[in-house]
């Protein structure tokens, strides 16, 4: 029995000012502790942290604090705030910030009501049954986490480091209070990163093995063409507030599930499992990482049903060629084009990394788990067929 | 401090048999006794109630019926539920069937827990605070009832009959189970009134009086072209899975909100209102009653703002004019062609009602509350201007 499931519980609040109302939206929520949990210092120089805290105290709730999180947030800091979520007896925790400090947030939530360690939800070990709620405020338009049931963290504890995943319904926020502001002040670098992830979402949940529902096709299709638009704005004028707009709820609409239902699969996702052996080892942005790879993944892959490459390349950009194969490589072009106008790398090389045929050999064992798993299901990738892509995007 | 919500908890399970999910998930959800709750003999029939009771016996779940819910639903039958619920100490609410059954469902879950008279919701007097959860298998695509804050309800208690419908997120199911294939057997009068009613949750929507969100524009657009294009397929081969299938979706999307998102308001509405009033004293199909009216209404208020009527044109149909009023013109002349296939009416005359002078003036005076109250907001309508609108649709 092969059914769909569509399932985004998060309250989300979306226009200008809405981080005020995390005082009162916690306190609905029965929060009474709660632990504010943020990156670097610019939440705390724009003056967003302290507006937050001010809607805190007026609603009366309590709350400790844990800044620092990085971009791939690391396992060491996610075990600290576990610590003092339980010394402190916190019952809420509020992420202020972009996907790392979401995924953070997540890992202290599974990890505060577990005996064990929090690592085995990520290593495959055991799959969370608690977690203590989450609510975000959020600040960057990218990785979809605010209305996800998806956490990557990096286990800095062992070298290399590890970036695994965990995706459980438990990890879909409470709440999320979407401001589009609060990302006028996010980079050009981290602009392009950001839209070249939400589109990869959706992108990698296109491809899939199975039987299409048309009304996911074309919501699909539409969040890519206003991804491009809209980017192409926010580097423009990156206070163009419509422009910002779309760009955060494209990001959350991309990884909640819409851009996957009806699908009898959830996506291919190799690309992105192959991009975590990157941004594990080097610290690159994951959209960066993302577009130096998937250009040759789709090359490498697009023999197994070139059609599907060709409608993507008709519902987004207008592509009419009759032939599959040329339409499909005229697509790829397309993609590629889009991703170098939001400045982004195609291959490896721009991300400064030199990958070695050694390092894409240690890539590709690493991704595979010495050739313990496969990747992807479009076409399923073997250990060999990683190295090849990641030879083949150097 | 202007911004939209967007929340949609149900979960939602989509596929061919998930009827037979029912048992599992009402166990999951916590419910031990469940109101069994339907409408006409054809769920019997089918023997899809059969297949649901034997599902709630195999997960150990008590159950109590309620049969016989009419189109329009009346207040009468959701009366007797809340004594059953009441009496027979019911936990939990499963509606099996289209957007009556659930309606009324809401309408007793809503009263089994409250002390005053359950009408105080409809008639606007008292907010519901409380609900007994509900859950639904669905079999029409139509209303969006499964997933929206809404639920109408006719009072047959007076004459003539009032209809109102109370919006509230404590309406939005906890899960529902949507089989495709349950909506074969749907004959095409339904199907075309069905897709009437999904298309217009979108278009009331679309009409706002405040800035877009172009996301929000596009997946409107992608929803009415696709449901078009699948309506038409569903007409010749009742039993098409993928045209089903994107019916029943999209029915789910046009009415949860997100085809709202990002806009100040919660679309215009005056149609929904206007409809009411025929449906609730001539007991129409209601998307057939909205197709008879919405032309009438979109060219007596076209003049506010033209240039939406000609975005809405070129997304959906791909009319390209220069002049906004002619393209406004060509707009509203292709959804009457739409509706027109579909088998629906696009005047009153064609619902068999031969709306005379004196009925306008009285279905306005009741859509007014007698001069009392205004209808939407694109443009705002007075008791003179829903009476011009009838006149305009006879």
């Amino acid at each position: 029995m092969a059914y769909t499931e569509y399932f985004t519980p998060t309250h989300v609040y979306f226009g200008k000012e809405t981080e005020r109302l995390a005082g009162k939206v916690l306190r609905e929520n029965g929060a009474k502790k709660v632990l504010l949990h943020y990156g670097s210092s610019s939440a705390e120089k724009s003056g967003l942290l302290g507006v937050i805290r001010t809607s805190l105290k007026e609603s009366g709730i309590d709350y400790v604090e844990l800044g620092g999180v990085k971009p791939n947030p690391r396992l060491t800091l996610a075990r600290k705030g576990i610590e003092i979520c339980r010394s402190q007896k916190v019952d809420f925790i509020l992420a202020v910030g972009g996907g790392s400090v979401l995924d953070s947030a997540k890992c202290i939530a599974y990890g505060t009501p577990y005996d064990g360690d929090v690592w085995d939800f990520y290593c495959g070990k055991k799959v969370p049954e608690k977690r203590m709620p989450m609510g975000c405020v959020l600040t960057l338009s990218a990785t979809g986490s605010e209305m996800s049931n998806s956490s990557v963290i990096t286990n800095d504890e062992v070298t290399p480091n590890d970036k695994f995943g965990c995706n459980t319904n438990l990890g879909r926020p409470v709440f999320a209070l979407m401001n589009p502001e609060l990302t006028y002040s996010v980079s050009k670098y981290q602009t392009g990163s950001g839209s070249t992830d939400i589109m990869m979402h959706t992108i990698e949940r296109f491809f899939h093995n199975g039987p299409e529902l048309e009304m996911t096709d074309q919501i699909a299709a539409s969040l890519l063409r206003t991804v491009i638009t809209n980017t192409k704005k926010a580097l423009k004028d990156p206070s163009d507030y419509d422009a910002r707009a779309n760009l955060m709820w494209a990001g959350s609409l991309s990884h909640n599930g819409l851009t996957h239902m009806g699908y009898v699969s959830n996506g291919d996702w190799a690309c992105h499992r192959l991009e975590h052996e990157l941004s594990a080892i080097y610290d690159v942005a994951h959209g960066a990482g993302l577009s130096a790879i998937w250009s040759s993944w789709a090359r490498y892959v697009k023999h197994t049903d070139p059609s599907r490459f060709a409608k993507l390349g008709r519902l987004v950009f207008g592509i009419e060629d009759n032939d599959p194969d040329s339409a499909a490589e005229k697509t790829i072009q397309a993609f590629e084009r889009t991703f170098t106008d939001f400045g982004m790398p195609v291959r490896i090389s721009g991300l400064g990394i030199d990958a070695t045929d050694d390092v894409c050999r240690m890539l590709a064992e690493k991704a595979s788990l010495k050739g313990a798993k496969t990747l992807g299901n479009f076409q399923v990738l073997q250990t060999e067929d990683m190295y090849r892509i990641f030879k083949a995007a150097r």
